[in-house]
């Protein structure tokens, strides 16, 4: 019996699947780490998005498109716009009361991992959702058109600029946060939920020690592609390993987490590339894992479960 | 003709005459000077109530209640309440932009009357609204359960508690802004609009220098009395007043402004005052003083200008 996962999460498809696990695990079993390399201030506030998708999904609140609050208003931002703000980021009036929050924690000397739990502890969540780092890590996407700052490149860009690369700004100077490191220590099982590789998996991976400990993770470390076929469900992820050079499959994820990931569970579209996997050196495991209603949520995490159970059993 | 007018407002009250100022004066030739004494951070934004309450006004956007915005929503102070933020304080969806906004500018460095003139400016308000002081001056009720802060004492219990006092914390380390000592230069024409003398005016006569500045305006100094017969059209001037000891009148507001004011218009329910409003020392003019409509409010901007127009000319 499993009862601590460590997951790892960027936006709305890893929030899906932490979901499913926090529905099958019991209750405060689930360690969800997540991205916050795509935090920004806007208007003055902190604004930490895969955060809030993940808090907000944990606690059921999450909006249809699964970013943002569901029953949303935006008449702040109207507002905004007749001050002249820029309001190309997208931020709901209730979603605006947890950057007013977090942003008022945050000013009062509250890391960003107590903020967290605060919020979520308000929510309701039954879920330990933990920032990677409480320093400041920004992701900037390297474009041909120059340096992005990442929301510059994925709201008000859409993504659009050909990418030569990301980097990840303060990492080499962030840490693990506390909730982080000891998760590490105590999780029976390492999961990576379904998110972009490269700018939701990717600062987290770039945050020092995180690599190295993933290679040292004592239990088994178990991944779902977020790529089905050769595009992702959701996101820039298929455009963005085109861009850089590598294959857009779950081929291409497999050989992204190599040494960091022991099984990668794809979607049954492509089981056909189970060999390619495995010569990638990942188990590979086939099941469905288009996640659309909440059964599908909990079958594809009892399915990453009974996958890590087999391999502690064995 | 007059050209420039110096009127002095707090809340709702003021805001109507200032308005129909605002109409029958020529654009950009009226200067309202504002309170600020009931400031406050909410939820880490500042919110300048008063200065609020004249922006809107003068931008047509007041609700029909007069403070805040018209058409407004509140889902963000209900999510607020789930992060367990006290709310208390009634602040709109729409309203909080201009708090975020003005929070923003302020950490940027600008000054308070700085941030009043951009944002007006971008509500196209055709008057030049500023606060009295750009130095935090803080309205404290001194009342038998104790001191209170102006918002908790006024909003949160609303004016409940029997006040023995009311001080300014701060106000003598403050400096008039310098919006208010230019116009103090330039205006041929003083109003005091109908705010409440204790809390709206009496912060503002505060500030060093205003007093004695008052005292020795060259102009025509007018108020319109905010009480009638025994009691106030709006707000807790009437029941301050009475726990303070002084006489709930038109006669009660002369006594307050002697010295600093040449004519206080009265409400023609009152016209049996008169005699007592000059034994105080004040010229007594009568009208209507009860603003309802536009009209109301531009008829009795308008008297106020021929008073002081006539006595110009004399």
């Amino acid at each position: 019996m499993i009862n601590h996962v460590l997951a790892l999460a960027g936006g709305v498809g890893g929030a899906k699947l932490a979901l499913g696990l926090m529905h099958v695990l019991p209750a405060k079993s689930l360690t969800v780490v997540v991205n916050t390399g795509d935090d920004e201030e806007f208007h003055g506030l902190h604004v930490s998005p895969d955060v809030d998708t993940l808090m907000y999904t944990m606690a059921g609140l999450n909006s249809e498109a699964g970013w943002g609050l569901a029953g949303e208003t935006f008449n702040l931002l109207e507002m905004l716009k007749n001050y002249g703000a820029p309001t190309w980021f997208n931020l709901g009036d209730k979603d605006f009361a947890t950057h007013i929050e977090r942003t008022r924690l945050l000013r009062e000397g509250l890391s960003l991992s107590e903020v967290t739990r605060r919020l979520c502890d308000k929510l309701g969540v039954q879920a330990n959702v933990v920032p990677m780092s409480d320093q400041t890590v920004r992701t900037v996407a390297e474009t041909v058109e120059g340096d992005l700052a990442f929301q510059d490149y994925f709201v008000r860009r859409q993504c659009e600029p050909v990418i030569r690369g990301v980097r990840f700004e303060g990492a080499q100077q962030a840490r693990m946060s506390s909730g982080f490191h000891a998760a590490l220590q105590t999780a029976q099982a390492l999961v990576f939920c379904p998110s972009n590789p490269v700018v939701s998996i990717g600062p987290i991976l770039a945050v020092p020690g995180v690599r190295e400990a993933f290679q040292g993770f004592g239990g088994p470390r178990i991944a779902v592609s977020p790529i089905i076929g050769d595009h992702a469900l959701k996101g820039p992820a298929a455009k963005m390993f085109r861009e850089l050079g590598e294959e857009v499959s779950c081929v291409g994820v497999a050989r992204r987490l190599k040494g960091i990931c022991d099984v990668l569970v794809i979607d049954v579209q492509d089981a056909h590339r189970t060999d390619d996997v495995r010569a990638v050196g990942l188990e590979a495991v086939t099941t469905n894992t288009i996640m659309e209603t909440e059964k599908d949520k909990k079958d594809l995490a009892q399915k990453v479960l009974h996958i890590a159970e087999k391999r502690l059993s064995n």
